[in-house]
């Protein structure tokens, strides 16, 4: 029987870089369970880069995480006790479990995997995962991408960036992605992108050109700053930018912000956020089609599991250092 | 019988601020009427912020206006000679004419008035010109402005603006107009805006603030800069930002992106550039309501000519320092 809980808590909110001394390792005594909810063992924690906005205060598409509470996370486990009819004992879900070994939820907060999908569960927390739902919603939803169109993607070697550029060649287009690094590089090109582009080495502006001769029809931006600017010189007429995400400002005091987003006036162009969450009832759709390229063989994604929660805070800043090559996770049992 | 055509050439391209000598006035012979083209005497030109961005060298939504050439301006005038099936002496046309005393153009590049529409010729150049269509495709199509929406223009007492605002109450939305000095907010108000700012006295990041308690629906933008950052910080879900240009901007030999882009990130919301002429097939649909709006007392313009070819470069001059209310105008003959 366990008798303690494990928690990372947000002890202080981030000035910039997130630091050590933001995180503190506490331990609790179980909660009680409530009625309609179910206890979860967490076993895998997700390493997003959303996660730098949820530790700011104010307004976002998610309210902050309040300080001593636990880290809000995507995390994967498995049920110990149920309160929840529907729910039992040993079948395993994912939701928004926070940085935890032990977390007590309402049955709508968390999604059971279905049995028997034949797949690694670390999966259902990439390839199958947020991220990957990430992809292809703001890929052929909010950048209408088809068959033909010259498609961008920056953080191209990320979570999301892997599965945007491979499932946009699985519907016929020509992939450019953005990375940082030869080995970097080397990987999306080895994964059927059809040229990759190192932000570090090269010159972002003129190589977009050398590649995307017509112009991008859909870029899908993961980082913002020069090279979204380097992309929004680029457009092709009636282009459409997918704000994902913008790494290069989450640690930034102050966002900079595109200089060129007159080119969307020349280009009759838009450019469109979008949260993942507001597409949760077409999630079945997506992950009918991402199953299905996975089986194909059509998406592939490396994962590193590191060990242990008190290696939360190391995790995330190997996340932000972008060392690594796909999904990054944190194992807790 | 006119001997020789006067025009505005362009003689030099601007450094940021337009200046005396980026003109000349030349005479020339006039030019021999090619098959299929019209000869028209040009009666008024329309003075045009967009022109800032024709004196521009490089690429963009037109090419920029050679150096040596009349400068471009849409401009009315009445045909004097004719080698083109079904336009006939005596009608009066609009088109990019140029700034000059007579133009000879292909017969698709000018628009001939409807007979008998009852309304001062000026208006064709104003509130039922390329600006009101410019305010009616933005405001509708890329904004998708609808009943009970909160919509905000900024340049509010710009020609532009003053159809959107105008149009978007017809329509029944909230307006809110942001503009520079007292004259122009009170303006705006008399003509029916919910509310208006004076950008050049108050906080407008507060007042909009203050005045829009739900969000931004549709924020209908002409000036780029702080204006365009303040506004992107109020959005509401699933905002539409229409980008019809960048006033602000033109003069600058850098541009300053907007640093609150991530805001559409955060609301879901999208901003997305337009060019009236892609619209052009649906200019009936336009006018057919704009001129109801008109009649019906719904849609008002003030307009201001000045006199003389030679003064085009003080009416410049004019209207960039934004000291008109409404529509300014160059009477030619």
């Amino acid at each position: 029987l366990r008798q303690t809980v494990q928690n990372i808590v947000l002890a202080s909110r981030p000035h910039g870089h997130i630091t050590a001394d933001n995180w503190r390792l506490t331990e609790t005594a179980p909660e009680a369970l409530q009625e309609g909810s179910v206890r979860v063992r967490v076993q895998y924690v997700s390493l997003d880069p959303a996660m730098r906005g949820w530790m700011n205060e104010g307004k976002s598409y998610l309210p902050p995480v309040q300080l001593g509470a636990p880290m809000r996370a995507l995390a994967l486990g498995c049920i110990t006790e149920t309160k929840a009819p529907g729910l039992s004992v040993g079948t395993y879900v994912t939701g928004g479990l926070g940085v935890r070994t032990e977390a007590c939820v309402p049955a709508q907060e968390v999604a059971a995997l279905v049995p028997g999908a034949d797949v690694p569960l670390t999966h259902h927390l990439s390839v199958l995962g947020m991220p990957a739902l990430t992809a292809y919603f703001g890929l052929f939803e909010v950048g209408q991408a088809k068959k033909g169109d010259t498609v961008v993607v920056s953080g191209a070697a990320g979570t999301v960036g892997l599965v945007v550029g491979q499932i946009a060649k699985a519907r016929g287009c020509r992939v450019v992605g953005i990375a940082g690094g030869l080995q970097k590089c080397q990987h999306i090109e080895n994964l059927g992108f059809d040229a990759a582009i190192d932000y570090k080495k090269e010159d972002v502006l003129q190589r977009l050109g050398d590649h995307c001769p017509t112009g991008i029809d859909v870029y899908f931006d993961n980082v913002g700053g020069d090279v979204l600017d380097a992309a929004l010189a680029h457009l092709a007429r009636n282009a459409r930018v997918a704000l994902c995400g913008a790494i290069t400002q989450y640690n930034e005091t102050s966002v900079r912000g595109p200089s060129n987003y007159l080119s969307l006036l020349i280009n009759r162009a838009r450019m469109q956020g979008f949260i993942v969450f507001d597409y949760m009832e077409r999630y079945p759709e997506a992950l009918e089609h991402l199953t299905a390229w996975l089986k194909a063989g059509k998406l592939k994604m490396q994962e590193h599991v590191m060990q242990g929660i008190e290696n939360f805070p190391h995790a995330v800043t190997r996340m932000f250092e972008g060392k690594h090559i796909g999904k990054l996770l944190l194992k807790i049992d």
